[in-house]
């Protein structure tokens, strides 16, 4: 393994740096899964690659490179996975885009799928990358956890995870939430897949403890809720301009958000809280845990 | 196994029962896999429900368990099998039905999915069953060819497959296809899960010599083709009442037809050869085959 890969720890670079190599690795990776723009039907993968090189954050990619530190995953098998976690991701992010879901035009600084193509090919955009996500963890050798982690991947993108969230989410509209219905609702539409993808990181390696196991899953589904937690602190604090989408959409929309429920001052008191849990959580894996600690605190401080 | 299983060849039941049992073993295994209308989401699950357990004609669990006979597969693996499939053709078709698609208000002889519930429901929908399809291959053991199986179900329905002829069905609208194009577009939008049915019921048995296996994908490439020229000729010349679903459509939006491009009687000829051909590649296989080739007759005669 050469010092400039991700999952090296012969020389440790400085966080900024290992990001800055993951996010280049995961942009690579996609650009070569992906169908290629000069292939029937040219629209469609045209429009495939539109919503998917974008220049994301690529968190959840960044999350199962962390995570395959603690296993010592072989880099090939990470990136693979880190691919189809974002195509799930950037599926779900043109759905959710169209006139029928949030309806809005804005994403990443540029119009959204269906505002740059048309309806019709943002729908099976979104439809061709959920395939194309499952084919990519069935294709490669990724080990003995191979069926655990198609399970995983599917459990966390469907009724019972992300578009599950989704759908309390549109149901939610207008209506109170408590607090406990506002968790599951995130615990679902961001979390699931942010957990996912901590999971899915850590199965391209050494099998973990059942120990080390209950510790890494309850890491993630704080991480996942932190996630969440300073999304909705950003909609409202943050510009149209700094976001890369449009700010202030879930207040307008009368969406119910941590904000919303708790007040800006209790909802930052509570991400800290959520970051100290999850930073805790690490505690028994040491030095190997290093990536998903600075992930954490990236996560928390985070301006966009 | 008794003989009221599919799949055995005991006391071979005449193909009339045989299609009435397989079908309604079809419904029963859906129901199951479905995710509750009791649990959260309601609306969610209630729909996905709604979307399919609507009786079907079940075309693609029945190549499923035909093509089991081949190789003695057990039926729970076809069970499970003929349901992921049939979930990957219900997410197509409640999509298919979306106003910025073909903007379908009846199907099976019921409201589509986003006219009983809403756009953003019939679209989580569709996602969600998708992950469901694959969630089910990855959940039972189906033997040794379980990831090659995962595999070809998800190129089967994305960019190179089923949503990759949709996309080229849309680019076609008001255009000239000749038959060739013509040919690629349902090779993709509707072969390529006939294919996948067929291919996916063989591998839940015993395994395939390399001469069965193209035997069979020729059968399968056949079937898919002969189903769309039916299809075709059925939109022209059935009512909405007996199809259950909208009649000269097709027509109606100027795409590109067999009938279209090739007149009636052409198209009647052309679908004749197909089963001929179709028939022709199950020679090697005997008594084993019976079902499949009582299914392509039945493809070729349908009313619906």
């Amino acid at each position: 393994m050469s010092t400039g890969e991700i999952g090296s720890t012969l020389r440790q670079p400085v966080f900024a740096d290992w990001m800055r190599r993951a996010q280049e690795q995961t942009e690579s990776a996609l650009g070569r899964f992906l169908p290629s723009a000069k292939a029937i039907p040219y629209r469609l993968n045209q429009a495939m690659r539109y919503a998917t090189l974008n220049g994301g954050k690529r968190i959840r990619p960044l999350l199962v490179f962390a995570a395959g530190d603690l296993t010592g995953a072989p880099t090939h098998r990470l990136e693979t996975v880190a691919c189809a976690v974002e195509m799930i991701h950037s599926y779900s992010l043109v759905h959710d885009d169209l006139p029928c879901m949030d309806d809005d035009v804005l994403r990443r600084g540029r119009p959204t799928c269906h505002v740059e193509y048309d309806q019709a090919t943002a729908l099976l955009v979104g439809d061709s990358l959920q395939s194309l996500a499952f084919e990519l963890l069935a294709r490669e050798d990724l080990g003995k956890q191979q069926l655990v982690m198609l399970r995983l991947l599917a459990v966390a993108s469907g009724s019972c995870g992300m578009a599950g969230g989704q759908a309390i989410d549109l149901e939610s509209v207008g209506r109170h939430l408590d607090l406990p219905e506002l968790e599951l609702m995130h615990a679902l539409k961001t979390g699931a897949l942010i957990r996912a993808s901590v999971l899915l990181g850590a199965h391209c390696g050494e099998e973990l403890s059942a120990t080390e196991y209950i510790a890494l899953d309850r890491f993630a589904k704080r991480a996942g809720l932190l996630f969440q937690v300073v999304d909705d602190i950003l909609d409202c604090t943050a510009s149209t301009a700094t976001l890369g989408k449009t700010a202030g959409k879930d207040a307008a929309a009368d969406k119910p958000t941590y904000v919303s429920l708790l007040g800006l001052e209790q909802a930052r008191s509570f991400a800290a809280d959520l970051k100290q849990q999850a930073l805790e959580s690490l505690a028994g894996f040491g030095e190997q845990a290093r990536r998903l600690a600075e992930l954490t605190e990236f996560i928390t401080q985070r301006k966009f």
